[in-house]
C-alpha cells in the first residue's frame, strides 16, 4: 500500500517539499526542493501522512490540506479548507477489516468495514452519507481489540 | 448526482473552460473565461462529461485529460496523460446496477455492479485488479437489457 502525501498550512514539523495554493484553489503549484517564492498565495508544507489527525478538531480541519497520491500514471489531488467538516465513524471489534480506503467515494450505507466478534460473528459497519474517504486512522488499543476511525468527507455538509 | 468537469486537449469542439498543466502536472492553473495566457504549459479544454468514451481507443487515452470534482467544500483533481491504459469492464444484465461510481478506488475482487438476471437471480462483477474508477458508461441496447461499462486506471500497468 502507498500512501498519499500530506501537506497542510502551518504545520508544528516539516519536510522540505511544498504546495502552494493560489486564487482560492484555481492554481496549484508544486515547489522544486530549493524554488524561491515570492508570491502570496498559501504555502503548505509536506508532513508525515499519519500526523492527520493532529490537524482535526471537533471534526474540522483546523488548516488546510492537500492530498497527494500519484498511481498507475495518474495524479489525483485533493484539496480542502480550514473549517471544513469531515464525519469520523468507528470500527471497533475482535477483529476488524476496513473495506475501503483513501481516495474511496462512498455511497449512503456502503460497507465501510466488515469486524468479527468474539464469538466469530461478522457484523459491517455502513456510511450514514455518500462522501469521499479523507483518511483511515488506526487507533492501538491496550485490550488487543481492534479499532479504526473513518475520516469522511460528505457531500452535503453536516448539520449540527 | 453531480458530474466532474472533464478537460482534454485538441478536443473536437469545447467550452470557454481551460486549464493549464506546466512542468509535467507541477503546477494546475485553472485559467479565467477570458484570462489571455502566453507560457508554453498545455493548454485543456472543457467537453461534456459524457464524450469522454472519444478519447480512448484500445484502452488507450488519445489526450492528455483532466477531471475536475467539487463536492462538499473539496476540489478533486484527477490528471491522466495521453497512452495510459486502462482496463474496461462490462456489466450487462436484465437490470444492472453500479455499486461503484467515478473517482471510487477500488480493490481487488471488489463489486463493481449487481446484476439480475431475466429470472430474478442475483450476481455480481467483480473487478480483477485494484485501481482508480475513471468513468462509468451507460451503453444503449436494442434488446432492453441494461449495460453499463467501467474504465478502470489499474494501479499496476496492464501487461499485454
Amino acid at each position: 500500500m502507498k500512501f498519499p502525501e500530506l501537506y497542510v498550512e502551518n504545520p508544528k514539523k516539516h519536510e522540505n517539499k511544498r504546495v502552494v495554493i493560489e486564487r482560492d484553489g484555481k492554481i496549484i503549484k508544486f515547489l522544486d526542493e530549493n524554488e524561491d517564492y515570492k508570491g502570496d498565495g498559501k504555502v503548505l508544507y509536506k508532513i508525515i501522512y499519519d500526523d492527520f489527525p493532529n490537524y482535526i478538531l471537533m471534526n474540522e480541519l483546523l488548516s488546510d490540506i492537500l492530498l497527494y497520491y500519484e498511481v498507475g500514471g495518474a495524479k489525483q489531488i485533493i484539496y480542502l479548507k480550514k473549517g471544513t467538516k469531515l464525519l469520523e465513524i468507528m470500527a471497533e471489534g475482535y477483529k476488524v477489516y476496513p473495506i475501503v480506503d483513501f481516495g474511496c467515494r462512498i455511497l449512503e450505507n456502503h460497507r465501510l468495514a466488515a469486524i468479527q466478534t468474539g464469538k466469530g460473528e461478522i457484523r459491517f459497519v455502513n456510511t450514514p452519507v455518500t462522501g469521499l474517504v479523507i483518511f483511515l486512522e488506526e487507533i492501538p488499543t491496550k485490550s488487543g481489540r481492534e479499532n479504526y476511525k473513518f475520516y469522511i468527507l460528505p457531500d452535503k455538509e453536516i448539520e449540527v
